[in-house]
Protein backbone atom coordinates (compact mmCIF):
# COMPACT_ATOMS: atom_id res chain seq x y z
CA UNK A 1 0.00 0.00 0.00
CA UNK A 2 0.92 3.50 -0.95
CA UNK A 3 2.55 5.05 2.11
CA UNK A 4 0.33 7.95 1.65
CA UNK A 5 -2.15 5.75 2.87
CA UNK A 6 -0.61 5.53 6.42
CA UNK A 7 -0.03 9.57 6.83
CA UNK A 8 -1.89 10.62 9.98
CA UNK A 9 -5.33 12.32 7.92
CA UNK A 10 -8.00 14.56 9.36
CA UNK A 11 -10.31 12.67 7.45
CA UNK A 12 -10.68 9.36 9.72
CA UNK A 13 -10.75 8.58 13.38
CA UNK A 14 -7.11 7.57 15.03
CA UNK A 15 -6.76 4.82 16.90
CA UNK A 16 -5.59 5.12 20.12
CA UNK A 17 -4.39 2.07 22.08
CA UNK A 18 -3.76 3.00 25.95
CA UNK A 19 -1.40 1.00 27.58
CA UNK A 20 -1.28 -1.91 25.09
CA UNK A 21 0.00 -4.94 26.99
CA UNK A 22 1.41 -7.01 24.22
CA UNK A 23 3.43 -6.17 21.01
CA UNK A 24 1.03 -9.11 19.21
CA UNK A 25 -2.09 -7.38 19.85
CA UNK A 26 -1.24 -4.41 18.57
CA UNK A 27 -0.26 -5.47 15.94
CA UNK A 28 -3.59 -7.67 15.21
CA UNK A 29 -5.43 -4.23 15.86
CA UNK A 30 -3.52 -2.73 12.75
CA UNK A 31 -5.23 -5.63 10.57
CA UNK A 32 -8.73 -5.15 11.98
CA UNK A 33 -7.95 -1.06 11.88
CA UNK A 34 -6.68 -1.90 7.90
CA UNK A 35 -9.06 -3.68 6.90
CA UNK A 36 -12.08 -1.20 8.00
CA UNK A 37 -9.40 1.80 6.29
CA UNK A 38 -8.40 3.17 9.55
CA UNK A 39 -4.73 4.16 9.22
CA UNK A 40 -3.66 6.36 12.04
CA UNK A 41 -2.41 4.56 15.50
CA UNK A 42 -1.56 6.06 18.37
CA UNK A 43 0.12 4.44 21.41
CA UNK A 44 -0.05 5.44 25.13
CA UNK A 45 2.91 4.39 26.95
CA UNK A 46 3.08 0.49 25.09
CA UNK A 47 4.21 -2.33 27.66
CA UNK A 48 6.12 -3.71 24.44
CA UNK A 49 7.76 -2.43 21.45
CA UNK A 50 5.11 -2.48 18.79
CA UNK A 51 7.33 -3.14 15.68
CA UNK A 52 8.90 -6.80 17.31
CA UNK A 53 8.89 -9.27 15.16
CA UNK A 54 5.24 -10.92 16.73
CA UNK A 55 4.16 -7.51 16.23
CA UNK A 56 4.50 -7.49 12.75
CA UNK A 57 3.77 -11.20 11.79
CA UNK A 58 0.58 -10.75 13.47
CA UNK A 59 -0.54 -7.22 11.37
CA UNK A 60 -0.54 -9.96 8.02
CA UNK A 61 0.43 -7.45 5.80
CA UNK A 62 -1.03 -3.69 7.78
CA UNK A 63 2.85 -3.18 9.29
CA UNK A 64 2.59 -0.04 7.51
CA UNK A 65 0.23 0.99 10.17
CA UNK A 66 2.86 0.02 13.24
CA UNK A 67 6.06 1.54 11.10
CA UNK A 68 3.71 4.68 10.90
CA UNK A 69 2.63 4.62 14.26
CA UNK A 70 3.14 7.57 16.96
CA UNK A 71 3.78 6.87 20.85
CA UNK A 72 3.10 9.43 23.87
CA UNK A 73 3.47 9.75 27.53
CA UNK A 74 0.35 10.10 28.27
CA UNK A 75 -3.64 9.74 27.48
CA UNK A 76 -3.97 13.78 27.38
CA UNK A 77 -0.93 14.31 25.20
CA UNK A 78 -2.23 11.18 22.90
CA UNK A 79 -5.66 13.20 22.13
CA UNK A 80 -4.29 16.74 22.46
CA UNK A 81 -4.53 17.63 18.67
CA UNK A 82 -7.94 16.13 18.37
CA UNK A 83 -11.77 17.86 19.01
CA UNK A 84 -13.68 14.98 19.48
CA UNK A 85 -12.57 11.79 21.84
CA UNK A 86 -14.66 8.64 21.96
CA UNK A 87 -13.64 5.89 25.33
CA UNK A 88 -14.71 2.06 24.52
CA UNK A 89 -15.89 0.72 27.68
CA UNK A 90 -16.92 -2.99 28.71
CA UNK A 91 -18.58 -2.14 31.55
CA UNK A 92 -20.27 1.13 33.29
CA UNK A 93 -18.31 3.53 34.45
CA UNK A 94 -20.80 5.67 36.41
CA UNK A 95 -20.01 8.68 35.14
CA UNK A 96 -22.13 11.51 33.63
CA UNK A 97 -21.09 11.23 30.47
CA UNK A 98 -23.32 10.11 26.55
CA UNK A 99 -22.83 6.65 26.08
CA UNK A 100 -23.54 5.43 22.51
CA UNK A 101 -23.27 2.08 20.63
CA UNK A 102 -20.52 1.21 17.80
CA UNK A 103 -22.97 2.63 15.25
CA UNK A 104 -24.26 5.75 16.68
CA UNK A 105 -20.34 6.80 17.20
CA UNK A 106 -19.90 5.64 13.55
CA UNK A 107 -22.27 8.14 12.56
CA UNK A 108 -21.21 10.35 14.90
CA UNK A 109 -17.52 10.76 13.57
CA UNK A 110 -18.70 10.69 10.09
CA UNK A 111 -20.27 14.08 11.32
CA UNK A 112 -17.72 15.46 13.59
CA UNK A 113 -15.80 14.96 10.37
CA UNK A 114 -17.35 16.38 8.12
CA UNK A 115 -17.63 19.63 9.82
CA UNK A 116 -13.59 19.78 9.83
CA UNK A 117 -13.31 18.04 13.48
CA UNK A 118 -10.36 16.16 14.20
CA UNK A 119 -11.60 12.88 15.70
CA UNK A 120 -9.98 9.39 18.23
CA UNK A 121 -11.38 6.80 19.75
CA UNK A 122 -9.33 5.28 23.02
CA UNK A 123 -8.93 1.37 23.67
CA UNK A 124 -7.90 0.36 27.07
CA UNK A 125 -5.37 -2.39 27.69
CA UNK A 126 -5.94 -6.24 27.52
CA UNK A 127 -7.16 -6.73 31.19
CA UNK A 128 -8.28 -3.96 32.62
CA UNK A 129 -10.06 -1.91 29.85
CA UNK A 130 -9.20 1.94 30.49
CA UNK A 131 -8.88 4.16 33.35
CA UNK A 132 -11.71 6.21 34.90
CA UNK A 133 -9.60 9.20 34.29
CA UNK A 134 -8.63 8.01 30.54
CA UNK A 135 -12.51 7.89 30.19
CA UNK A 136 -13.05 11.45 31.74
CA UNK A 137 -10.94 12.89 29.04
CA UNK A 138 -13.40 11.37 26.24
CA UNK A 139 -16.82 13.68 25.38
CA UNK A 140 -18.42 10.35 24.72
CA UNK A 141 -18.39 6.37 25.74
CA UNK A 142 -18.73 3.39 23.19
CA UNK A 143 -20.02 0.10 25.17
CA UNK A 144 -20.97 -2.66 22.40
CA UNK A 145 -24.37 -4.11 22.65
CA UNK A 146 -22.94 -8.28 23.45
CA UNK A 147 -24.92 -10.94 24.97
CA UNK A 148 -25.02 -9.82 28.93
CA UNK A 149 -24.40 -13.10 29.74
CA UNK A 150 -20.72 -13.26 28.01
CA UNK A 151 -19.39 -9.82 27.14
CA UNK A 152 -15.49 -10.74 26.12
CA UNK A 153 -14.32 -8.84 23.02
CA UNK A 154 -10.20 -9.43 22.86
CA UNK A 155 -8.32 -5.83 22.06
CA UNK A 156 -8.60 -6.12 18.16
CA UNK A 157 -12.07 -7.54 18.35
CA UNK A 158 -13.07 -4.17 20.01
CA UNK A 159 -11.31 -2.47 17.31
CA UNK A 160 -12.49 -4.18 14.70
CA UNK A 161 -16.39 -3.64 15.84
CA UNK A 162 -15.71 0.29 16.15
CA UNK A 163 -13.60 0.11 12.59
CA UNK A 164 -15.88 -1.99 10.35
CA UNK A 165 -18.84 0.61 12.16
CA UNK A 166 -17.14 3.35 10.77
CA UNK A 167 -16.16 1.89 7.25
CA UNK A 168 -20.20 0.76 6.90
CA UNK A 169 -21.24 4.38 7.86
CA UNK A 170 -19.62 5.34 4.63
CA UNK A 171 -20.91 2.78 2.22
CA UNK A 172 -25.13 2.69 3.36
CA UNK A 173 -26.35 -0.14 0.99
CA UNK A 174 -29.93 -0.73 0.28
CA UNK A 175 -31.48 -3.99 2.33
CA UNK A 176 -32.30 -6.73 0.00
CA UNK A 177 -36.24 -7.57 -0.45
CA UNK A 178 -37.21 -10.95 1.32
CA UNK A 179 -38.51 -13.62 -0.92
CA UNK A 180 -41.08 -15.45 0.93
CA UNK A 181 -42.53 -18.89 -0.55
CA UNK A 182 -46.68 -19.48 -1.03
CA UNK A 183 -45.87 -23.16 0.11
CA UNK A 184 -44.06 -24.69 2.33
CA UNK A 185 -39.95 -23.72 1.13
CA UNK A 186 -37.96 -27.28 0.65
CA UNK A 187 -35.80 -28.27 2.99
CA UNK A 188 -31.71 -28.79 1.65
CA UNK A 189 -32.10 -32.46 1.93
CA UNK A 190 -35.13 -32.45 -0.21
CA UNK A 191 -32.77 -29.73 -2.72
CA UNK A 192 -29.89 -32.04 -2.72
CA UNK A 193 -31.84 -35.54 -3.14
CA UNK A 194 -33.19 -34.21 -6.56
CA UNK A 195 -30.26 -32.84 -7.78
CA UNK A 196 -28.67 -35.89 -7.02
CA UNK A 197 -31.39 -37.42 -8.75
CA UNK A 198 -30.75 -35.50 -12.15
CA UNK A 199 -27.25 -35.86 -12.27
CA UNK A 200 -27.40 -39.70 -11.78
CA UNK A 201 -29.62 -40.08 -14.58
CA UNK A 202 -27.52 -36.99 -16.57
CA UNK A 203 -24.45 -39.68 -15.89
CA UNK A 204 -26.39 -42.84 -17.18
CA UNK A 205 -27.89 -40.67 -20.48
CA UNK A 206 -24.11 -39.25 -21.10
CA UNK A 207 -25.04 -35.72 -20.27
CA UNK A 208 -21.72 -35.18 -19.07
CA UNK A 209 -19.52 -35.75 -21.81
CA UNK A 210 -16.50 -33.86 -21.39
CA UNK A 211 -15.50 -35.50 -17.82
CA UNK A 212 -13.38 -32.36 -16.65
CA UNK A 213 -16.15 -29.64 -17.58
CA UNK A 214 -19.03 -32.09 -15.10
CA UNK A 215 -18.10 -30.38 -12.39
CA UNK A 216 -18.71 -26.91 -13.44
CA UNK A 217 -22.07 -28.44 -15.17
CA UNK A 218 -23.68 -30.03 -12.07
CA UNK A 219 -22.71 -26.54 -9.90
CA UNK A 220 -24.53 -24.75 -12.91
CA UNK A 221 -27.30 -26.41 -13.07
CA UNK A 222 -27.35 -26.72 -8.95
CA UNK A 223 -27.11 -22.39 -8.71
CA UNK A 224 -29.66 -22.93 -11.57
CA UNK A 225 -31.99 -24.58 -9.90
CA UNK A 226 -31.13 -23.37 -6.07
CA UNK A 227 -31.87 -19.51 -7.20
CA UNK A 228 -35.76 -21.24 -7.93
CA UNK A 229 -36.24 -21.32 -4.14
CA UNK A 230 -38.09 -24.20 -4.72
CA UNK A 231 -40.65 -25.18 -2.49
CA UNK A 232 -41.35 -29.41 -1.38
CA UNK A 233 -43.97 -29.37 -3.61
CA UNK A 234 -41.80 -27.86 -6.27
CA UNK A 235 -39.37 -31.11 -5.55
CA UNK A 236 -41.58 -33.68 -5.72
CA UNK A 237 -42.75 -32.29 -9.49
CA UNK A 238 -38.90 -32.27 -10.71
CA UNK A 239 -38.28 -35.87 -8.98
CA UNK A 240 -41.41 -36.53 -11.47
CA UNK A 241 -40.59 -34.72 -14.38
CA UNK A 242 -37.03 -36.60 -14.28
CA UNK A 243 -38.38 -40.03 -13.37
CA UNK A 244 -41.03 -40.03 -16.75
CA UNK A 245 -37.97 -38.41 -18.78
CA UNK A 246 -35.86 -41.85 -17.99
CA UNK A 247 -39.13 -43.99 -18.28
CA UNK A 248 -39.26 -42.43 -21.69
CA UNK A 249 -35.96 -43.14 -22.73
CA UNK A 250 -36.37 -46.53 -21.92
CA UNK A 251 -39.46 -46.84 -23.60
CA UNK A 252 -37.31 -45.27 -26.54
CA UNK A 253 -34.72 -48.28 -26.27
CA UNK A 254 -36.95 -50.51 -26.43
CA UNK A 255 -38.59 -49.13 -29.52
CA UNK A 256 -34.84 -48.65 -31.08
CA UNK A 257 -34.10 -52.33 -30.14
CA UNK A 258 -37.31 -53.92 -31.13
CA UNK B 1 -23.91 -20.30 31.43
CA UNK B 2 -26.79 -23.18 31.60
CA UNK B 3 -26.15 -25.87 28.96
CA UNK B 4 -30.05 -25.43 27.91
CA UNK B 5 -28.21 -22.30 25.95
CA UNK B 6 -26.23 -23.94 23.95
CA UNK B 7 -28.62 -26.65 22.58
CA UNK B 8 -29.62 -26.06 18.92
CA UNK B 9 -32.58 -23.93 18.75
CA UNK B 10 -34.36 -22.54 15.49
CA UNK B 11 -34.88 -18.92 17.06
CA UNK B 12 -31.03 -18.99 15.73
CA UNK B 13 -28.61 -19.31 13.00
CA UNK B 14 -26.38 -22.05 13.07
CA UNK B 15 -22.60 -21.00 12.29
CA UNK B 16 -20.87 -23.74 10.21
CA UNK B 17 -17.24 -23.96 9.67
CA UNK B 18 -16.53 -25.91 6.85
CA UNK B 19 -13.64 -28.02 6.66
CA UNK B 20 -11.41 -25.65 9.34
CA UNK B 21 -8.16 -26.14 9.66
CA UNK B 22 -6.54 -24.98 13.14
CA UNK B 23 -8.62 -25.94 16.74
CA UNK B 24 -7.73 -22.44 17.76
CA UNK B 25 -9.84 -20.93 15.25
CA UNK B 26 -12.79 -22.77 16.35
CA UNK B 27 -12.20 -21.89 19.99
CA UNK B 28 -12.08 -18.25 19.04
CA UNK B 29 -14.63 -18.43 16.79
CA UNK B 30 -17.12 -19.94 19.97
CA UNK B 31 -15.76 -17.08 21.56
CA UNK B 32 -17.21 -14.16 19.02
CA UNK B 33 -20.19 -16.43 18.69
CA UNK B 34 -21.18 -15.97 22.65
CA UNK B 35 -20.43 -12.71 22.91
CA UNK B 36 -22.95 -12.22 20.05
CA UNK B 37 -25.75 -14.51 21.53
CA UNK B 38 -24.87 -17.06 18.53
CA UNK B 39 -24.60 -20.96 20.11
CA UNK B 40 -24.92 -23.69 17.74
CA UNK B 41 -22.00 -24.92 15.90
CA UNK B 42 -21.60 -26.86 13.05
CA UNK B 43 -18.45 -28.52 11.79
CA UNK B 44 -17.58 -30.40 8.26
CA UNK B 45 -14.56 -32.44 8.57
CA UNK B 46 -12.80 -30.63 10.84
CA UNK B 47 -8.98 -31.33 9.84
CA UNK B 48 -7.93 -31.21 14.11
CA UNK B 49 -9.48 -32.10 17.17
CA UNK B 50 -12.07 -29.19 18.01
CA UNK B 51 -12.36 -30.21 22.00
CA UNK B 52 -8.38 -30.33 22.46
CA UNK B 53 -6.62 -27.82 24.99
CA UNK B 54 -5.91 -25.28 22.29
CA UNK B 55 -9.31 -24.78 21.68
CA UNK B 56 -10.85 -24.56 24.99
CA UNK B 57 -8.29 -22.26 26.39
CA UNK B 58 -9.25 -20.11 22.43
CA UNK B 59 -12.80 -20.20 23.53
CA UNK B 60 -11.74 -18.26 26.38
CA UNK B 61 -15.07 -19.36 28.96
CA UNK B 62 -17.37 -19.93 25.34
CA UNK B 63 -15.84 -24.16 25.52
CA UNK B 64 -19.92 -25.04 26.48
CA UNK B 65 -20.52 -24.19 22.57
CA UNK B 66 -17.35 -26.84 21.92
CA UNK B 67 -18.75 -29.60 23.77
CA UNK B 68 -21.91 -28.93 22.23
CA UNK B 69 -20.92 -28.92 18.53
CA UNK B 70 -21.84 -31.26 16.12
CA UNK B 71 -19.45 -33.02 12.76
CA UNK B 72 -20.64 -33.53 9.65
CA UNK B 73 -18.61 -35.10 6.98
CA UNK B 74 -20.13 -32.95 4.26
CA UNK B 75 -21.72 -29.58 4.03
CA UNK B 76 -24.74 -31.01 2.14
CA UNK B 77 -25.29 -33.28 5.71
CA UNK B 78 -24.04 -30.46 7.66
CA UNK B 79 -27.28 -28.13 6.47
CA UNK B 80 -29.80 -30.69 5.84
CA UNK B 81 -32.15 -29.91 8.12
CA UNK B 82 -31.95 -25.77 7.53
CA UNK B 83 -34.34 -24.18 4.91
CA UNK B 84 -31.92 -20.79 4.29
CA UNK B 85 -28.73 -21.22 3.89
CA UNK B 86 -25.86 -18.09 3.63
CA UNK B 87 -22.28 -18.40 2.34
CA UNK B 88 -19.40 -15.97 3.77
CA UNK B 89 -17.02 -15.39 0.92
CA UNK B 90 -14.25 -12.80 0.35
CA UNK B 91 -14.09 -12.45 -3.18
CA UNK B 92 -16.77 -12.36 -5.75
CA UNK B 93 -17.46 -15.94 -7.46
CA UNK B 94 -19.23 -14.86 -10.41
CA UNK B 95 -22.26 -17.25 -9.70
CA UNK B 96 -25.93 -16.05 -10.29
CA UNK B 97 -26.56 -16.05 -6.50
CA UNK B 98 -27.53 -12.95 -4.63
CA UNK B 99 -25.13 -11.06 -2.71
CA UNK B 100 -25.88 -8.83 0.31
CA UNK B 101 -24.06 -7.54 3.01
CA UNK B 102 -23.86 -8.71 6.35
CA UNK B 103 -26.11 -5.94 7.81
CA UNK B 104 -28.56 -7.18 5.33
CA UNK B 105 -28.00 -10.71 5.52
CA UNK B 106 -28.82 -9.82 9.56
CA UNK B 107 -32.43 -8.79 8.74
CA UNK B 108 -33.06 -11.46 6.56
CA UNK B 109 -32.08 -13.86 8.75
CA UNK B 110 -34.50 -11.97 11.63
CA UNK B 111 -37.07 -12.21 9.05
CA UNK B 112 -36.55 -16.27 7.93
CA UNK B 113 -36.28 -17.16 11.27
CA UNK B 114 -39.71 -14.95 12.31
CA UNK B 115 -41.07 -16.81 9.82
CA UNK B 116 -40.28 -20.43 11.48
CA UNK B 117 -37.64 -21.34 9.08
CA UNK B 118 -34.12 -22.60 10.13
CA UNK B 119 -31.16 -20.66 9.22
CA UNK B 120 -27.27 -21.22 9.01
CA UNK B 121 -24.34 -19.10 7.89
CA UNK B 122 -21.29 -21.19 6.04
CA UNK B 123 -17.54 -19.76 6.85
CA UNK B 124 -14.88 -21.48 4.77
CA UNK B 125 -11.29 -22.39 5.55
CA UNK B 126 -8.69 -19.97 6.81
CA UNK B 127 -7.00 -20.23 3.58
CA UNK B 128 -9.02 -20.86 0.76
CA UNK B 129 -12.70 -19.78 1.84
CA UNK B 130 -15.47 -21.70 0.29
CA UNK B 131 -15.33 -24.11 -2.26
CA UNK B 132 -17.61 -23.03 -5.00
CA UNK B 133 -19.80 -26.61 -4.92
CA UNK B 134 -20.67 -24.93 -1.17
CA UNK B 135 -21.52 -21.62 -1.96
CA UNK B 136 -23.65 -23.63 -4.52
CA UNK B 137 -25.37 -25.31 -2.03
CA UNK B 138 -26.50 -21.42 0.04
CA UNK B 139 -29.62 -19.40 -0.85
CA UNK B 140 -27.39 -16.38 -0.64
CA UNK B 141 -23.75 -15.07 -0.35
CA UNK B 142 -22.62 -12.49 2.12
CA UNK B 143 -19.47 -10.68 1.27
CA UNK B 144 -18.30 -8.02 4.36
CA UNK B 145 -17.83 -4.61 2.38
CA UNK B 146 -14.31 -3.81 3.28
CA UNK B 147 -10.74 -1.83 2.72
CA UNK B 148 -10.58 -2.84 -1.18
CA UNK B 149 -7.14 -2.56 -1.16
CA UNK B 150 -6.71 -4.52 1.98
CA UNK B 151 -9.00 -7.29 2.88
CA UNK B 152 -7.69 -9.71 5.13
CA UNK B 153 -10.31 -11.08 7.93
CA UNK B 154 -9.05 -13.87 9.79
CA UNK B 155 -12.10 -17.00 10.66
CA UNK B 156 -13.05 -15.67 14.15
CA UNK B 157 -13.63 -12.09 12.68
CA UNK B 158 -15.45 -12.70 9.84
CA UNK B 159 -17.84 -15.06 12.46
CA UNK B 160 -17.84 -12.11 14.75
CA UNK B 161 -18.93 -9.79 11.91
CA UNK B 162 -21.84 -11.86 11.00
CA UNK B 163 -22.67 -12.63 14.74
CA UNK B 164 -22.36 -9.03 15.55
CA UNK B 165 -24.78 -8.08 13.09
CA UNK B 166 -27.14 -10.26 14.19
CA UNK B 167 -27.22 -9.78 17.53
CA UNK B 168 -27.43 -5.84 16.59
CA UNK B 169 -30.34 -6.19 14.15
CA UNK B 170 -32.24 -7.52 17.47
CA UNK B 171 -31.85 -4.57 19.57
CA UNK B 172 -32.35 -1.70 17.68
CA UNK B 173 -30.93 1.95 18.85
CA UNK B 174 -32.18 5.59 18.08
CA UNK B 175 -29.72 7.29 16.88
CA UNK B 176 -28.20 9.98 19.31
CA UNK B 177 -28.60 13.67 17.68
CA UNK B 178 -25.26 15.47 17.12
CA UNK B 179 -24.08 18.32 19.33
CA UNK B 180 -23.06 21.36 17.23
CA UNK B 181 -21.11 24.58 18.67
CA UNK B 182 -21.55 27.85 17.32
CA UNK B 183 -18.24 28.68 18.07
CA UNK B 184 -14.90 26.94 17.45
CA UNK B 185 -15.12 24.29 19.35
CA UNK B 186 -11.99 23.39 22.00
CA UNK B 187 -9.19 21.47 21.37
CA UNK B 188 -8.05 19.11 23.99
CA UNK B 189 -5.00 20.53 24.94
CA UNK B 190 -7.22 23.69 25.84
CA UNK B 191 -9.54 21.73 28.07
CA UNK B 192 -6.88 19.83 29.83
CA UNK B 193 -5.16 23.06 29.75
CA UNK B 194 -7.90 25.23 32.22
CA UNK B 195 -8.39 22.03 34.03
CA UNK B 196 -5.00 21.28 35.14
CA UNK B 197 -5.09 25.50 36.30
CA UNK B 198 -8.37 24.84 37.88
CA UNK B 199 -6.97 21.77 39.84
CA UNK B 200 -3.37 23.95 40.50
CA UNK B 201 -5.15 26.50 42.05
CA UNK B 202 -7.62 24.45 44.11
CA UNK B 203 -4.79 22.44 45.63
CA UNK B 204 -3.44 26.02 46.76
CA UNK B 205 -6.30 26.84 48.52
CA UNK B 206 -6.34 23.60 49.81
CA UNK B 207 -9.99 22.60 48.35
CA UNK B 208 -8.95 18.66 48.28
CA UNK B 209 -8.95 18.51 52.20
CA UNK B 210 -8.99 14.80 51.94
CA UNK B 211 -6.09 13.70 50.05
CA UNK B 212 -7.97 10.12 48.61
CA UNK B 213 -10.78 11.51 47.58
CA UNK B 214 -8.75 14.09 45.25
CA UNK B 215 -8.92 11.57 42.26
CA UNK B 216 -12.63 11.69 42.34
CA UNK B 217 -13.26 15.02 42.64
CA UNK B 218 -10.59 15.69 39.88
CA UNK B 219 -12.95 13.62 37.99
CA UNK B 220 -16.05 14.76 38.70
CA UNK B 221 -14.77 18.35 37.88
CA UNK B 222 -13.54 17.40 34.30
CA UNK B 223 -16.37 15.34 33.27
CA UNK B 224 -18.91 18.00 34.80
CA UNK B 225 -16.87 21.09 32.25
CA UNK B 226 -15.86 18.57 29.73
CA UNK B 227 -19.97 17.91 29.53
CA UNK B 228 -20.19 21.75 28.74
CA UNK B 229 -18.75 21.07 25.13
CA UNK B 230 -16.51 24.34 25.82
CA UNK B 231 -15.53 26.36 22.56
CA UNK B 232 -12.16 28.10 22.70
CA UNK B 233 -13.27 30.97 23.42
CA UNK B 234 -15.21 29.39 26.59
CA UNK B 235 -12.16 27.82 27.82
CA UNK B 236 -10.23 31.67 27.63
CA UNK B 237 -13.06 32.78 29.58
CA UNK B 238 -12.45 30.14 32.26
CA UNK B 239 -8.91 30.62 32.87
CA UNK B 240 -9.77 34.63 33.40
CA UNK B 241 -12.12 33.42 36.32
CA UNK B 242 -9.95 31.63 37.91
CA UNK B 243 -7.41 33.62 37.05
CA UNK B 244 -9.37 36.51 38.99
CA UNK B 245 -10.47 34.73 41.74
CA UNK B 246 -6.92 33.80 42.46
CA UNK B 247 -5.90 37.64 42.36
CA UNK B 248 -9.29 38.30 44.35
CA UNK B 249 -7.39 35.35 47.14
CA UNK B 250 -4.49 37.00 47.34
CA UNK B 251 -5.48 40.69 47.74
CA UNK B 252 -7.60 39.29 50.78
CA UNK B 253 -4.74 37.73 52.32
CA UNK B 254 -2.58 40.60 52.12
CA UNK B 255 -6.09 42.53 54.22
CA UNK B 256 -5.88 39.67 56.66
CA UNK B 257 -1.82 40.32 56.69
CA UNK B 258 -2.26 44.44 57.33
Amino acid sequence: MKLTEVQPTAEKPAVILVRPQLAENVGTTTRAMLNCGLTELRLVAPRENWLDERAIAASSGADALLRAARRFDTTAEAIADLHRVYATTGRNRFMVKPVVTPRQAAQELRGHIAEGLRCGVLFGPERTGLENDDVALADTVITVPLNPDYCSLNLAQSVLVIAYEWFQAGSPAEPKGMTKGATPVALKEDLVGVFEHLERELDDCGFFRVAEKRPVMVRNIRNMLGRADLTQQEVRTLHGIIHELVTWRGKKGEEQSS
